[in-house]
C-alpha cells in the first residue's frame, strides 16, 4: 500500500512559461493551459511576467530576468518553455547564464526566433536547450499540432517531435538566421564546431537574407559547422525590382562562396510545423 | 610661352563614377553632370555599368566588380564616387580589395550606406577612402548642395565639407549602422582600435536599431573604438506598440553596457546635410 501511494503522488512533468522578449496573449495561455489540461501528463505553470507590458517587452529588462531566474533556480520545474519571440530575450541572455543555480542544468528549455538568443547563451553554459514550437503558436493555423509536438517531446521525447534530418551521431544546431547574425562575435555566441547548423527565418527581403547570408558565412565561427540545412524562410515582402535569387539559391550561394557544406532543407520555420531541434540530439 | 601651355593643358580633377550596388537613375546622372560642368572644376566620367540592371543590382557581380576595378586601376582617375547604395556591394568587396594595382592607391574613394562595405575592405587595404554624399543623393530635397559638397571635398579638400565634430589628431570611421553590424566578423572587417565611430541608419525599426546595437557593442573589434557618434537615424517606421526608447538613448543605453565612451552627434546621415567623414583625417 505504502508504494502504491507513492507511485500515485509521483507529479506529472512541470513546465513553466516565462516570457523572455515580448508579451504573452492572455487567449494563448488559456488554449495552451486548455490543452495540458486535456492531455493530463504535464503540469503547466505560466509565471505573471509574461502578461506584463514595457513598451516592446514583457516588462522591463530587470522583471523579465528575474521571472526568468526565479524558474531556472526552482527545482520543482523540469523544462522552460519560451512563451513567444518578437524581440528582447538578447537583453538578458548573458545575465540569464551567468552564475547558474544548480537547478538550472537539469532542465529542459525549449523556443526560437528572438529565444534564439537564451538557446545560445545556455547552450555555452551545458545547459540542454532545444529549437521549437513556442506558447503563442497556439494561435497559428493548425497551431495546436505545434503545441501538441512541443508538448509530446517535452514529457515523454517523442521521436515524432524530432526534425526528421537528425541523426544520432551528428550534433545540431538551430536558429532563426536574423537572431544568429546578431549574436555572431558577442559573448553568448556558442561553439559550433562540427555541428550541423539548421536556419528558418520570417518576414526579412531576400535582399536581407543575402546580407546576412553574407555576414553569417563570413564569420571564421560559423565556417567551422559540419554544414548548413535551410527551413523555411517565408513571408517575404516583395522586392523592387525583383532580386533575382530566391532564398534557397542565395542560402546555397553563399556555402558554396564560403566553403560550407550545403546539407538540403530541413523541417524548422515560423509555422504549425516547425519540427524539434535539441542540440544535444547526440546524447538524447 | 612653352611653360604657359602646359599649365593650361594640366587637366582638372577626373572623378570616375561606378555603381557596385544598386543602378544609378539616369536623370541623377544627368543633374550632377550638368553640376559639374556648371563647375568647371573636375570631369566627371560615369561609368556606363552604372546603368546596367541585374534583378535587385546594377549589373551581375562580374559585371560591377570589374568596373569597379577598371577605373581603380586607371592612373588617369584621381577619385572615385559610388553612385548609390542600395546593396550589394559586400558581393564584391573582397575581391574589389585584392592584389590592387599601384594606381588604386592614389584615389580618393567617397561614398556611404551600401558603400560601406567597400570603404571597410579599401580602408583595410590602405586606401584612401571617405564617408559622403554619393550622385544619387542629388534627387534628395536639397540634394545639389550635397552633390556640390562631396565635389567640394574630392576637388580642393574644403574643410566646410567635413562633418564639425572631426579633429586633426583622432582618426575617425563613419558606417552606416545595419551596414557596419554586417561586416564584422567577416574578412573585410578594418581595425576600429582607437578610432572615433560615426553612426547613421535609415528605415529601420527601432527593435532593430536595438539589436543591431547590441551586436555590434558585443563584438570585440567594436569595443576598442575610442567612442560612438550618433549621426541621423531617420524614416524610422512606426513600431507597434511604441517601442519605449528612441534612437538615441538606444544607443547610448548599449554604449554604457559595453563601457564604450558615447561622444555625443554626428552631422551624418541619409539626408542632404550629409557631410564628409575622411578615415585618414589626420593625415589630410
Amino acid at each position: 500500500m505504502r508504494s502504491r501511494s507513492l507511485v500515485q503522488l509521483k507529479l506529472p512533468m512541470k513546465i513553466a512559461v516565462v516570457a523572455p522578449s515580448c508579451t504573452l496573449r492572455p487567449e494563448a495561455a488559456e488554449a495552451v493551459s486548455a490543452i495540458v489540461a486535456s492531455r493530463g501528463d504535464a503540469q503547466l505553470v505560466i509565471h505573471p511576467q509574461c502578461f506584463l507590458s514595457d513598451g516592446h517587452f514583457a516588462g522591463p529588462d530587470g522583471a523579465r530576468l528575474e521571472a526568468l531566474r526565479e524558474v531556472m533556480a526552482d527545482p520543482s520545474v523540469d523544462a522552460i518553455w519560451f512563451a513567444r519571440g518578437g524581440y528582447g530575450s538578447n537583453r538578458i541572455a548573458e545575465a540569464a547564464a551567468r552564475d547558474l543555480p544548480e537547478a538550472a542544468r537539469s532542465k529542459i528549455y525549449l523556443g526560437y526566433s528572438d529565444a534564439g538568443f537564451l538557446l545560445a547563451a545556455f547552450y555555452k553554459s551545458d545547459l540542454n536547450v532545444a529549437h521549437g514550437p513556442m506558447v503563442q503558436d497556439v494561435a497559428r493555423d493548425g497551431g495546436p499540432a505545434a503545441v501538441n509536438r512541443a508538448l509530446d517531446w517535452l514529457v515523454r521525447k517523442d521521436q515524432e517531435a524530432l526534425e526528421p534530418g537528425l541523426s544520432e551521431g551528428r550534433r545540431a544546431m538551430a536558429f532563426n538566421l536574423t537572431v544568429l547574425s546578431h549574436l555572431i562575435g558577442t559573448a553568448i555566441e556558442p561553439d559550433f564546431t562540427d555541428a550541423e547548423l539548421l536556419i528558418e527565418d520570417v518576414a526579412e527581403h531576400e535582399y536581407r537574407i543575402d546580407r546576412t547570408m553574407f555576414h553569417l558565412t563570413g564569420s571564421e565561427a560559423i565556417r567551422r559547422v559540419a554544414g548548413i540545412r535551410i527551413g523555411r524562410i517565408s513571408e517575404i515582402p516583395d522586392n523592387e525590382p525583383a532580386f533575382g535569387h530566391d532564398a534557397e539559391s542565395i542560402v546555397q550561394n553563399w556555402c558554396k562562396r564560403a566553403g560550407i557544406a550545403f546539407l538540403g532543407p530541413a523541417d524548422i520555420g515560423h509555422d504549425a510545423n516547425n519540427r524539434v531541434v535539441p542540440f544535444n540530439y547526440r546524447s538524447n
